[in-house]
């Protein structure tokens, strides 16, 4: 499996052994679970408050590892370049299927510009379905038009 | 600029001389925009009926047209395994950075599996805001456990 | 030679000394021996019970690793983006050769959708032949049809 | 959409023409469709009267055409190194997540040695099924131990 | 010699067998010059009036040009993942070498975040120096904090 | 997180620990902060005096430290050739959108060559703004003309 | 230098010690030097009693390594997709160079197929010459003509 | 199918159409058909007078032709990196399997130093064999030892 | 073969049929002919002056020609970023091989810095050795060393 | 930084310690300095006597690193497929400008060959120059005619 940061490797541990899920950490914290998420696997930094109801929840208590959760992190979590996990792999293909749609349509709705990545939200629901449940990813990101100089 | 397939451009050409929108289109065919462009780009097919009225609205009405629209293609419309237009790119880095934090998630809300691609479809909303307007896509698919055997 | 988990380089190991077969694991466990090897090599989740009957086949009870085989692992065991070992590269190999003729095949007596990777089966099997035995893999997927919205 | 060789669209385009299926060219040939698939593919070559065959199905016979389909192509059909149609993406995936599973299977079945991608056969099948159709794909080789010297 | 679009070629043409240099075209645009040469790279888009402008500086007004220039550009003109060209390698050389030095004095002074790169101007200037003159590159951009949901 | 030399992690630690800013490390070196912190990556090289002071101003005077801050580094910090943290992408993304047109900008006002990242300053500047502060990214080269031989 | 398996370090150090050649294993197995060395760099198995040989002849009996060596191994030694040292690198470019004339005259000789790289010896011969001695390599394959089914 | 230079294209036709094996072109050429077939895919250069036996032979006189095919040419004819034709991907196997392995013997017999793949010869021989007949490829080159300085 | 620009093939064409060589135009315009090579080539660009020596030598004076050698080019003449021309590949041979001990060196003789490659000259000169001909380079750039601000 | 081998590390460390040069080595030992530096850094192989001049002039006499430094070692020191460093980065920037005027110029003089990268030297000069040293460097190999045959 992949070498993911020692403070990562430590708090999911925690979470597993405690049988603590998001979405009791989203209730602890006051924050979307996949942003904390993100908090955990080092892709987002908290702040002092924030880190501490983390590991609060947790049972980890300590200022070296609300210390760590606070810096911006070196972000990409993934090893290669094109991700083999199939349900990574899955954003992938549809950036390479409905990018160019996307694009357009998007262009074609705001002008010239991009969906910020940084200002930038990302909710994972459950879809029940007597068919099957069905995941909804919603991404809300600003506008943002090219500047001209 | 890339090539993409005759039919793209001759419909995006008759699209822009006739100033119809993808929300036009829309309306006219009775499908979402995105998977409008989908076709429109190649990355989806259409049914005979479908394909005549996309076709029509462009006032493209062919045979020739609706047969190569109804066809299965040759998906993944991007030159380079990394795409550099930076709207698309976006949705390349929200895989790096979010890919394992919603890896996460999912498996904690729905056991092992993936969210399809396939049975999936991808909205784009304007949602208007006076910090200003954002872009929100909406992916929703269905939820498909891995089989054991 | 490539770097595993832990608990797969544990179980392949207990496997060896007690002589254990994939096709012993099948037995005692009522799965497919290609899905068992799947699980010990961190490919695929096994539930509890199904973790146990594999761990107790091999000596190795514990709560621990019965957990460990039971959450979704990241997945894709190969370390370069093409393999080398000749074995799995005869499946590169078939899907640069022979893929766009299947997926024309496939496209024509299904229409337009994929093959599941995730609804899927996949058995080994011998089948003698005194010009020399041939392998047979069965690969058996649900066809997913392009949802349209 | 990729270039295919010429003779490639000029098969297919008769073959779109006449509604006929690969299904009909096998009963016309002798021969499985998805070989014939890929003879018109240019990924496997036929001999003369089985050219013809393909040819005369199509209403396309010439001696020129015949020996084109007689030739001994350059295989490999894609363009990028890894895939990204999702059809035939998932070969690739089903490579990286059960490679090493199977091959740890084939070697306890076999011994040390390989499944031909030469001497071997693909069979596709449609596997009707309440909860939706599956596609069967049945892979066949001639098992390659190792030779020593 | 790279393959630019068609619109590119003419203008770059006409600039140069009318001997307007990119400072003239600022002075007739309004707009900076390297922005100007973006539009005229397709790597950014006008609006009708500034597209006009340009075009008229270089004797090549027409309703068509002008459409070209006011559309928003598939982005990224360089031909393989690392640049070739010495003067512009060397941007990936300073990515290489002062990215994560300039990652840490920003995170330092302003959190974590990114600076835009489209929100975002970039002048080049010449500072003459007795000592050989040189090439001043000054990029700014917002400063976007990543927001927490 | 990325494995960066041993001495990187002290200093930054150190750092950290003392709660020693950038800006701080300028006013004690007498440099540029970018530079120092080029330094510390290992990216840059001191002389004896630079990196006494670099050292004392962390708490860590060592004969030994000092030694390996003034050795030429194996330079390009980065572990993928094209970057996955958002901030430092956006440099790679700029020279994907910007760099013909800058090429071209510079050699019209400098002729054929190219702006020096060795004989280079790099300064890092907040620009504080109403609407979002700004960053502004001073990057100063030598012109430097292809020589003739 | 690169990773080999533990036991190939093992049995070239213990080779290395002793004085004995590739040539004295030939005598002492009764196989070939090549495939001698391929064993011990675990690209190919032996069975018990040639794995016991060559530990043997190097002073290493042991059950556990001779178990190792008649395992199947992963194959594919070198770590990048293309070879960097010189004497290895020369057959990527004899393939480079002389890849498409063999291939023509393979095909000419013996129609559409291939050499099986399985079903294969590799002789290395020293060819003395007054000009300079000549390394001979004599690789023989089984011809696999391709299946039709 | 892949691009050849035209003149590749005119002799191989022109073989095919007067049914000229490589063999015949050896005997009239009095030259190895391996090297004859590089000359033809422009791999390798004749002089003057070779040139015109093989295009005498294939009815194909010209002195521009003679011309083309005494020019040096840019050597490599593979389109990617790694081959996808099955026939030419078995030497990128044995490079990967074999590599090690050969280098070691090499370096025992030869010491520290290459095979020439310039100063070198490429035979290929058909080996008849009841079991199914056998390719036996010779490669030869000078032994070149590294030089010291 | 590869793809040059236009107006170097043109070139290429007329030197040829003229029977000129390069030794013949470094006579006629007064420059090494490794640059006019390079001119040619289209990676280094030649004055008015000069332009139209090389023309007028090689009789296609040309007003137009003139200017197009005159332009800065896009540099990088090479399809696939590791050479695959025997010849040409050596020199990246030299790099992986010597590029460490090389830089060690020059850092030990001037300090941290580089070989300038702009200011830059490049010499090929015969060798002339009973034992064979050699082939002697000599590079010869500035030293330019890191600045520091 | 990056892995060298233990002994490379070893080396160096001496070297620095004992505040020895190349240059000094050069004269211990009666070889080029850069070539003593390949040898350190593994990429060449010393014999017996000259192994042990370079050890004893950095105090480190010893059978076990005699026997390392006398052995072919797997060359090839770089990480990355194109150096990031910007020294040696440099060489590659030579082979992509360069590479094709040099290679014509090198057939024009010696006809169809290559420059060895073996039966080579490659010497590095400082030449004191009042407006900056320059580096030189002088590389010089056999010139090998393509063999026929």
């Amino acid at each position: 499996m992949k070498d993911f940061p020692e403070i990562t490797n430590k708090l999911l541990a925690a979470k597993k052994e405690k049988g603590i899920t998001f979405a009791d950490l989203e209730k602890a914290v006051g924050r979307d679970e996949v942003w904390i998420a993100s908090v955990i696997y080092r892709q987002a930094s908290a702040d002092k408050e924030e880190a501490q109801k983390i590991l609060s929840a947790l049972g980890l208590e300590s200022d070296l590892l609300t210390e760590q959760l606070t810096e911006p992190p070196l972000k990409g979590s993934l090893d290669s370049s094109i991700p083999t996990d199939p349900l990574i792999y899955r954003f992938y293909e549809i950036m390479q299927v409905y990018g160019m749609p996307v694009k357009s349509v998007v262009h074609e709705k705001f002008g010239d510009g991009i969906m910020s990545a940084i200002d930038f939200t990302f909710d994972v629901e459950k879809v029940e379905d007597p068919k099957g449940d069905r995941v909804r990813m919603i991404m809300e990101g600003k506008f943002l038009p090219y500047k001209k100089w």
